[in-house]
């Protein structure tokens, strides 16, 4: 077939960012969905990556490169929700269930909660992995089934639909496939337009910072929560980013029933810690920003959600609206799968000075309890439970973590890992923030939740 | 199959570079190697290729390149030939038939020249493309009849065998796809590459810079050539690059036919000018780098085997051994196919003060006379004699070029082209240097010829 000669060169885009010119929102959109319609081949799409990796991209190239993934494929309106809306999203780390507290705690307040969730990969778990420890439990909702359920019970945690941005899981492995995954605009148009793509009244992002999380450091996870609240400002679409830390698992459990059975505790007051911190901190953002009341009032009406059994009931009913087992809020371990081995890690003598996130989060994948290449199956069943949080005085009969295994020998590998994954001080260190700090303008009104592009 | 833990994950190959750091020649192998097998696809070596671009190679990165494309073929030692070995490169110009001169010039004065050369692609023509016109000329010769040929009569022209640094063909081809292709040193280890794997005493190296080059100024083709000049010190191989005028074309034929019939001119002392000049500058070099002659001796004997005969009667030779009419020599255009159509371009009054070379050249092609896309057939016959040189006062009878077509409409077309692609003035303008300068330590003694990695 001749060129088109109307058409762009696709090469000359990629020498553009190349040589360090902004594209124009015309040309992103001829680069995107130019891949996602396979006219543009892997190797272009490849280098195009590794310019935009080394070149950067400007806040309105950002926003016009989110803009063509949102038109690779359809929207989510939910314009069948009463509710204010509200989505939440962390970038990942280790023992990190906020969602599967957040979800049925907010619309145990009036909010309503459509999650659409991914799977764990690399050292980080995922919810719906998490969610389908539960015996029954099913993500594959449809969109009409997903807005039903959420007008009904306030939320659902449903897996991502394959045409909802189907651009960005191609771009993913192949940005896997060719070193650039960690390229700050990169990272934000991929997440946002995830978010971008479903008509939602405010954006929620929780950016971790620390050894679990991909962000390193607040710096790095500052710089990518910029870049996803300068989209989402874009778009004109309320936004707020909180940066959190990651230094150290932010529960105890980590693994996928293990998970559920601490969400479960939290849900039902039984447990304090950073978990029920940073889901209550969430909460009254959401609450506080969709219906203006007072921030400490909006905590206080979470706190008691949680402790008052309301909380608790919404994940009841959101689990037994997804055919899972709902007997799984009145007795965990009833209900889900438990491992078969369990070995105490004991702990050393001194203060837990600072802890390998990711190192534990790979002890648990080593059990079964996340994939090391896309499509493996998950152990339910199998994790680690991490006992100590930094600044604790470790020894004495309490042990360090207790590994939950599906035999002896990978429990005493990941035992072993646990043990070297911890620093020991003889020193009490200095207690790490939950929060670094948060970014986003409060939004002026609630809209009307419409997907509209910039 | 499972992933060898002993092997270079080539993601963090291409994350290192991508990251400023250098490259162990361990590691470039295992990429360049990867590559050739097919180990490595195209979106990963496009990756790394955009990261070298951006990022650059040092000198011994580029050597480690050159080694490693060597590697991934045979090479050609030419043990058989006894006289001195010379080899000449140039990077591509407008009207550079220096080659068809060169070669027979230097194999009159004693030395060898089994000169490997391409096909014209893009605005330049190929010295493979311009014998070809001449009916029954065989480029395909083997290895051994190459040599036999060089020893017999001291000169052979044939095209690359596919077994001389196989991976230089797929390599360009994804620069050319993926806006790669202007790195200089992914250019010197292509040009270099082939070189090097040529058992030479000598390699000379015309680097063109200007209007009909692929570098644009002096500046960039001495870069290029200090590249190629770092690399055979590397290897430990005698070479000198000139950087060479290219502001316009250094003969007055622009296609196949019309080159060869310059070039028998030029041979029989027929033809002064620039082509001429050059031709002898750099078989005065060779003659006396590789035979220690005085320059100046050196190129007094070059002259008097172009005004005497000699180095037509080398050329004759050639064409006979290689199955072409050699009659060439004694009456080109009784030989050589010629185009129906002749336009006369007019010239306007004036200085000719600047000429667009590349768009002269693009003319010739637009008449069929060199390729659009790889594999294109070639029109022999058809191409632009382009009369006059910067600084000529035009007007008069002589017309500024002849359009040699195969049709009236395109030999319009290449007439209105050439006719756009001067610039003329009222004031006469300097002059432009044919060799703007060399480089390269002057070889110390006649090696053996041997191809030695460094």
């Amino acid at each position: 077939m001749a060129p088109d000669p109307n058409r762009l060169d696709p090469r000359d885009v990629v020498a553009r960012k190349r040589d360090g010119d902004e594209l124009t929102p015309a040309e992103m959109e001829e680069f995107v969905l130019g891949y996602a319609t396979g006219r543009i081949p892997d190797y272009l799409a490849a280098a195009f990556l590794m310019a935009v990796y080394l070149r950067g991209l400007s806040r309105e190239e950002t926003s016009s490169l989110a803009r063509a993934m949102v038109r690779s494929g359809s929207t989510l309106p939910l314009r069948g929700v009463s509710r204010p809306k509200v989505d939440k999203h962390s970038t990942g780390g280790v023992s990190d269930g906020v969602t599967l507290v957040f979800a049925p705690l907010a619309a145990s307040l009036g909010l309503a909660v459509a999650k659409l969730s991914g799977r764990g990969l690399g050292h980080t778990g995922g919810t719906l992995d998490k969610l389908e420890s539960i015996p029954g439990f099913r993500t594959d909702l449809g969109a009409a089934e997903l807005e039903r359920q959420v007008e009904k019970i306030g939320c659902a945690v449903a897996a991502q639909s394959k045409d909802l941005v189907p651009v960005d899981g191609a771009l993913y492995a192949l940005r896997d496939a060719t070193a650039t995954v960690a390229s700050v605009p990169l990272i934000a148009a991929s997440v946002m337009s995830k978010k971008l793509a479903v008509g939602t009244d405010l954006i929620l992002l929780d950016v971790k910072a620390g050894s679990g999380a991909f962000m390193k450091t607040p710096r790095q996870a500052f710089d990518l929560a910029a870049a996803c609240i300068a989209l989402s400002e874009a778009w004109g679409r309320p936004a707020r980013a909180a940066v959190t830390d990651m230094s150290q698992p932010l529960g105890r459990a980590i693994g996928n029933a293990l998970d559920v059975a601490e969400a479960v505790r939290v849900l039902r007051g039984e447990e304090e810690g950073r978990l029920r911190d940073l889901s209550l901190t969430f909460a009254a953002e959401a609450v506080s920003l969709l219906t203006g009341r007072p921030r400490d009032e909006a905590r206080a009406a979470a706190e008691r959600a949680l402790d008052k059994g309301d909380a608790a009931e919404s994940f009841a009913r959101m689990v037994a609206a997804q055919g899972g087992d709902a007997r799984v809020v009145e007795d965990p371990w009833g209900v889900l799968p438990s491992a078969p081995i369990r070995v105490d890690v004991p702990a050393p003598f001194g203060y837990l000075a600072g802890v390998d996130a990711e190192a534990l989060g790979r002890a648990a994948v080593g059990l079964g309890a996340g994939r090391v290449h896309k499509g493996d199956r998950v152990d339910p069943a199998v994790g680690v439970e991490f006992c100590a949080t930094v600044g604790d005085r470790l020894g004495g009969d309490r042990p360090l973590a207790v590994v939950h295994g599906r035999d002896g020998s990978s429990s005493a590998i990941a035992a072993e890992r646990v043990r070297a994954a911890i620093l020991v001080s003889d020193e009490e260190p200095a207690p790490s923030p939950l929060i670094h700090g948060w970014l986003g303008e409060s939004p002026r009104e609630v809209t009307d939740g419409a997907v509209r592009e910039p």
